[in-house]
């Protein structure tokens, strides 16, 4: 790979997500050589993909080059590369673009969507978990909305104007709620010669509440705001299987649609040679101390999505978000220089910043530790917070302009097909 | 396609570029009721294609969805479709979602690039035409970057790093002033562990001067531009092949690059059923009449760049840019209300309002047809001129907001591998 051997140990990272990134800022400060690699060349602020899938933001405001996040670090490396296998014994990473050995490692390769193995439900369903998929969705939205003109099947039709997201999580609700803006202000302008009130969006939810990591009055209010866009929730169900034309559920409920967005859960992806059942656990996360160690290694680590650590507020692991990815991250960077200086490392504790999600114009849900509130301040809260978590200028400068056009002119007009669905399996 | 039959009469017209949706936007306020085909379901605003490419804009930002142009024209049918065929006999397009009759047909199918029957430049080089071309384009320079740095081989290197355009136009010229600045300013930061002074970027033009369809000043202060970014001209120099490796042409210069962009040309496509050698001329362009009328027809139009209208000042038919596309889409709108009304129809008229090309920071080229400047004034010109061009107030602010940053900062944060090189020939 071309990467010098200095005095500095050298720190491999794998994945250039929240965590990722934010443990390569803090260490490349340091006396560490750091070698970040990703298989994309951009960090993804996954938390606006949807707006990317409806059209409301263009997909590069939302990604930044890594590159750049670390420019002014001269011991900081990147190189774009898939990780392949991870050789412990020998200390060493082997990737498609050659080997290279670590002092360090840290596992920070995210979380793939989780289709329980539904092989069915994988082929026919989206995801929206990076920014190709965000585009492959946009595209089949437009697409079946183009297609919808074409056919006299009523019943083609409607499924062609169905949505059904299964998983009524920030990303479920987040999704229904933009597409029910589409509906309602878009659409009857965009095809005039097409019945868009026919469009219906479906949120299949197998608990008892929307929003379930979040409080019990942020998920009625959510429910009540989607219900009031005209999104139909539906809770204690669950999907099957959906061959590309219905979705079958555990009940009687059965939906002819043409797009399932698939938003019930995500899980790690192990790598091959550090998968092992001693510290690989549910949904595919490594078990990691509170040093983010992984078990059984003194210099492999892990963190964030990928990274299950169990606290005694959340028993299963901290979850799968931005916080505690970041929170990991930092604390990491510095636990590392306190390693290799031979001082003790402390102890990671998740501060927890509370939980929001938007639901539409006007509308968003927050929960902080002390207060919870709901309506259009949350709204404004949301935007703000969300702003502030964007890297770069530029792009917060794009997103801002974005939203505001979109707000007075209750519009998205990044509505393109840029990327036909029909490729929607390449990257 | 489900498109009623009205008593107004039915204009269906091929291609949303600048010429047929000028075209439809006249059109379509008049008592005719207006069809526009497209492949895409957005209008792209070519001339800033080369930003998209050197990571400066967004992709999103410089297309437009045509339905959202033509939102408030109760006459106006858009549909994403591919045009087949057109049975002249029947009036009828023939399309890959239906066939459909028509009163008036207006070919606006604009052009593609023109690798004059050179299959293996065809297969090798880049084009930049279209919105996923650039992209393409963009994602390889950024991958040669990644590849340079993992090899050691020093020929290979520097193949990664060197730039061939083919084609001294304006596409060809502004993409390698584009190429010139990023080497200056962002290579050097984003790759410190390679010597991007390597880097060479390269212009071969089969004339003898570059911008050839500008004054002669300001094909010469072009030249000083580049020369100036350390960019390399070829004049006099024709490309005969391009394996992927090595450049070859009919002089002694050979080139190794692993990019080779080919803006040498550009063509008309011909359309099954209307490609009679009658009217096909040089470069596949419909010969067209004062009307825009094809030779041989009453009610079949070509406007724009595959239209071939020859005026004295233009013996070989007007320039293939947006201009005369524009003014002729503008035109023949009013000319079909008068054929309609069975008036007689006005013959067109250029109005050559002038050309233009940026070459860098603070480095333009402008002819007016009284004024001929270059340089900071200039620069400020093309940016006002493309700006007030661009569709949409949404565009030109994002655009506005990239380029006042990428100024400011002397740096273009779009580039993201968005769409890997692997994929380039997929649309």
């Amino acid at each position: 790979m071309n990467i010098p051997k200095t005095s500095f140990p050298r720190v491999v990272i794998i994945g250039g997500g929240f965590a990722g990134v934010a443990l390569a800022k803090k260490l490349a400060k340091q006396e560490a050589q750091v070698v970040l690699l990703d298989k994309h060349n951009y960090h993804t602020f996954q938390p606006l993909l949807y707006q990317v899938s409806t059209g409301g933001l263009e997909p590069d405001s939302i990604a930044y080059p890594i590159r750049k996040v670390l420019q002014n670090f001269p011991n900081f490396y990147f190189r774009l590369a898939n990780v392949e296998e991870i050789d412990t014994e020998n200390e060493r990473v082997i990737t498609n673009i050659g080997d290279l050995d670590f002092d360090y490692l840290v596992v920070a390769s995210g979380s793939v969507t989780n289709y329980f193995g539904n092989t069915e439900i994988e082929k026919n369903s989206m995801a929206m978990k990076t920014i190709p998929q965000s585009l492959n969705l946009r595209s089949l939205i437009l697409e079946n909305f183009e297609d919808a003109l074409l056919t006299s099947d009523l019943n083609e039709r409607n499924a062609l104007m169905n949505f059904v997201i299964v998983g009524g999580g920030p990303t479920g609700v987040e999704l229904a709620g933009a597409l029910a803006e589409i509906k309602k202000g878009i659409l009857p302008k965009d095809y005039p010669d097409l019945d868009t009130r026919m469009a219906q969006i479906h949120i299949i939810q197998s608990g008892d509440r929307i929003l379930k990591g979040m409080s019990e009055i942020a998920s009625q209010k959510a429910e009540d705001f989607l219900e009031k866009l005209g999104v139909n929730i539906w809770k204690n169900v669950r999907v099957t299987n959906y061959d590309g034309e219905t979705v079958t559920t555990n009940g009687e409920l059965l939906l002819n649609a043409k797009t399932v967005v698939w938003a019930a859960g995500v899980k790690g992806e192990t790598i091959k040679g550090l998968n092992s059942e001693d510290f690989i656990t549910r949904g595919n996360r490594m078990v990691v101390n509170e040093f983010n160690q992984v078990k059984g290694f003194d210099n492999i680590f892990a963190v964030g999505d990928i990274a299950c650590m169990k606290t005694e507020d959340f028993p299963h692991g901290l979850p799968m978000m931005a916080q505690p990815a970041i929170q990991q991250g930092e604390q990491l960077g510095d636990n590392l220089i306190k390693l290799v200086e031979n001082k003790p490392m402390k102890p990671f504790e998740y501060t927890d910043k509370g939980a929001m999600a938007t639901i539409g114009r006007n509308k968003a849900v927050v929960d902080l530790k002390k207060f919870k509130f709901q309506g259009v301040f949350a709204w404004f809260v949301w935007m703000f917070v969300h702003l502030f978590f964007l890297i770069g200028f530029r792009n917060r400068m794009v997103v801002f302009v974005n939203w505001v056009y979109n707000y007075v002119r209750f519009d998205r007009e990044a509505r393109l097909i840029i990327r036909p669905f029909k490729n929607r399996n390449i990257e």
